[in-house]
C-alpha cells in the first residue's frame, strides 16, 4: 500500500501515514518545492483521502552550496512546499532540516480518518476499467531538457524533436509533477473505486503489478493505452526505448493514480477530473481481467500523445472534453 | 515543543507527532540504529507521551559502500532501530530509502492522544527543580574514541585519561545514547512535571533556554549541577574547554529528558526512574526561580562525574540509590 493505515485505540479511527523524500530534478526551485509535496500527498491521495490533518518537511541543504545560493534557494523551495501543502488544505508544522553533500526534500504526511474516508486498495474486480491521471514521460522529459546543453547526447534525438518541443515538455512535466492529485482522490469515492495506487518510481507498470498482487479477487490488469507527453514516446523510441518508457516502467515523479473502477463509472471519472480544471487529466488505460494478480501492457499498446497545457493541440483537446475519454475506443 | 500537537476533527483528539533523522556517530550499526529509533520517540517522551501508534524510518544507504558492506551494514542497523520501536511499544511500519553520499538513518513517530495523555512543557513555576534524566558529554566521548587512532589529537588527552577510560566512556555513551527516556515519561505524570524537553543538538544549556522560552510564568532556570560521564569533563578541560561541554552547550545526541517538576517531588522521581532499572539515572540538576524566561549555570557549577555502568564505581553508587540523588545537597 502506498501509506500505511494503524488502527488507533480510540473510537473506530485510523492514523493514515506517508512519507517521501528525494533529490531535485527540476531547476526551480519553487516548483521543486511544490512538486516535492505533492509527491508526499499523493500517496495519501491513492487512498481515496482528501484531507491531511498534518505535514512535517524533511530537508537538506547542500553543503556544496555557498551561503548566497542557500539564501536564494532554499526559502523557495519552502515556499513552494507550502503552498501545494495550502492548497492540500494541511500545513507545515515541523520538520527536520540537516547538511548534507546532496540537496533532499520532502515531507511526512499525517492524517487520521474514520473508516468510510479511505479506499482500502485490494478491491478490483473482472470487468473493471483502469484509468490513469497524469500522463507518463517525466524521466524522459527532465533527461531531454538536460541534454540540451549535451551535444553528444541532443545529437540523438535531435532528428525526431525540436529544441522547442523539449523546452515544452520539460515544462508539462513540471506542471504535472506540481499537481495534486487531490481531484481525483475525492472523485473515487464518488464513482466507486476499487482501487487504486499513485505512480512513482517503479513506473506505471511496476506500480500496476504492485497493486495488482494486493487484490483480494484473482485478477489481472491488461493496459491497452499510454498516454504520454507529446513526443516523449519519440525521444524514447530514438534512444533504444530509453529507461523502458514504452514497457511501462519508466520512473515517475509524483505521477498520477492509477485507479481501478466499474466500467460504468470511468467515462464520467474522466470527464469530471477534467471538468473540475485542477491541472489533471484522465484517461482510460486498461481493463480488469480475471487472471493472476499481475499486470501486463499488449503488443503494440496505443500511444496517447498528450499535449503540454497552453498549447494549441491542449486547447483543442480541451474544448472536446464532454466527448467520451481518449481510450474509450478499446472497450 | 519538541512535538507538533495538532488538533483532530475527531472527539478532543490531538495527532502528536515528530522526526528527526541524521548521520551515523557510532561504530556499531545495530546499537546507531537503536540511538537513531531512541532519539526519535525523545521527543514524544518529552511531552510524557509513553505511548507511540506508528514509527516509520527514514534510510540512506551510501553510494560510497559496496555491496558487501550493504549487505553487512544496513540490516544491523534497520534491526536496531527496529528493536528500539519494540522496546517503546510500537512498531516501524513503513518509511523510504534512498541512496545518498552519507548514510542517513532517522524515522517518524506519531501519536493520537486524548489530552490527558501529554503534558505542555509550559507550566514550570518559581520553587521546581530541574531533573536530567541522562549525562551529558555524549560528543565528547565519540570524539575521544575517534582520537585513539589519531596521535597528534590523543597527546593532548592523553595525560589526563587513559585508553581504557576512554573506551568505558564510549561505551556508556552509547548505551546511554540508546537508551529510551521512556520510563521517564511515565513518572512525569505520576510526579506532576510541570514542563520537559529532551537534550539533543543545543546542548543543556541551549534546550533549557528554548524550555524557559515557552513557560507561562515568568521563570529562569539555574543549573548548579553538572552530571557528566567520568573523564569528558576532564578532556574537554584539557582541550580548552572542547565543545563547551562546561558551559553546556556541547551537542548531545539522544541526550536525557530535562524535566521542571515540584521540589517535593524531585527525589521521588529520581529515586524511581534510577529503581525501575531501564538504563536511565537522574540528577537534580538546578532550580527554577523568578525571572525573565532564560536559562544560565551557575559559575563553576558542581560537576557529577557519572562512572560508565558495569563499572565497580556504578555499582557502588547504584548500591546506594536509596539514598537522595546527587545533586540534593544544594536545595
Amino acid at each position: 500500500m502506498d501509506s500505511c493505515v494503524i488502527p488507533l485505540r480510540h473510537g473506530g479511527l485510523s492514523l493514515v501515514q506517508t512519507t517521501d523524500f528525494f533529490y531535485p530534478l527540476v531547476e526551480d526551485p519553487y516548483m521543486m518545492g511544490r512538486i516535492a509535496c505533492a509527491n508526499v500527498l499523493s500517496d495519501l491521495y491513492a487512498m481515496g483521502i482528501t484531507e491531511c490533518d498534518n505535514m512535517l518537511m524533511l530537508l537538506s541543504v547542500s553543503q556544496k552550496m555557498s551561503e548566497k545560493e542557500r539564501e536564494l534557494v532554499m526559502p523557495l523551495m519552502i515556499r513552494g512546499f507550502r503552498d501545494a501543502a495550502e492548497e492540500g488544505g494541511t500545513s507545515v508544522t515541523g520538520g527536520q532540516t540537516v547538511v548534507n553533500p546532496w540537496i533532499i526534500i520532502g515531507g511526512v504526511a499525517s492524517v487520521v480518518c474514520q473508516p468510510n474516508e479511505f479506499i482500502m486498495p485490494d478491491s478490483a474486480v473482472p470487468g473493471d476499467v483502469l484509468v490513469l491521471t497524469k500522463p507518463l514521460g517525466t524521466q524522459v522529459a527532465v533527461n531531454a531538457h538536460q541534454w540540451l546543453d549535451q551535444p553528444e547526447r541532443w545529437n540523438k534525438i535531435k532528428l525526431v524533436v525540436s529544441k522547442e518541443e523539449v523546452e515544452q515538455a520539460y515544462q508539462e512535466a513540471m506542471f504535472s509533477m506540481a499537481t495534486l492529485n487531490r481531484t481525483a482522490a475525492g472523485l473515487m469515492h464518488r464513482f466507486q473505486a476499487h482501487a487504486a495506487t499513485d505512480v512513482t518510481g517503479f513506473g506505471l507498470l511496476g506500480h500496476a503489478r504492485n497493486l495488482a498482487t494486493t487484490q483480494r479477487a484473482e485478477v489481472a490488469f491488461v493496459i491497452h493505452n499510454l498516454p504520454i507527453i507529446t513526443k516523449m514516446a519519440a525521444i524514447s523510441k530514438a534512444c533504444g526505448n530509453l529507461f523502458n518508457l514504452l514497457g511501462g516502467t519508466s520512473s515517475e515523479t509524483s505521477g498520477g493514480l492509477l485507479v481501478s473502477l466499474p466500467r460504468e463509472q470511468a467515462a464520467r471519472f474522466c470527464a469530471e477530473v477534467k471538468g473540475q480544471g485542477s491541472g489533471g487529466g484522465a484517461w482510460i488505460i486498461g481493463i480488469v481481467e480475471k487472471g493472476e494478480r499481475g499486470a501486463r501492457i499488449i503488443d503494440k499498446p496505443r500511444i496517447i500523445e498528450v499535449p503540454p497545457r497552453g498549447t494549441a493541440a491542449a486547447n483543442q483537446e480541451n474544448s472536446s472534453s464532454t466527448s467520451p475519454a481518449p481510450g474509450d475506443t478499446m472497450s
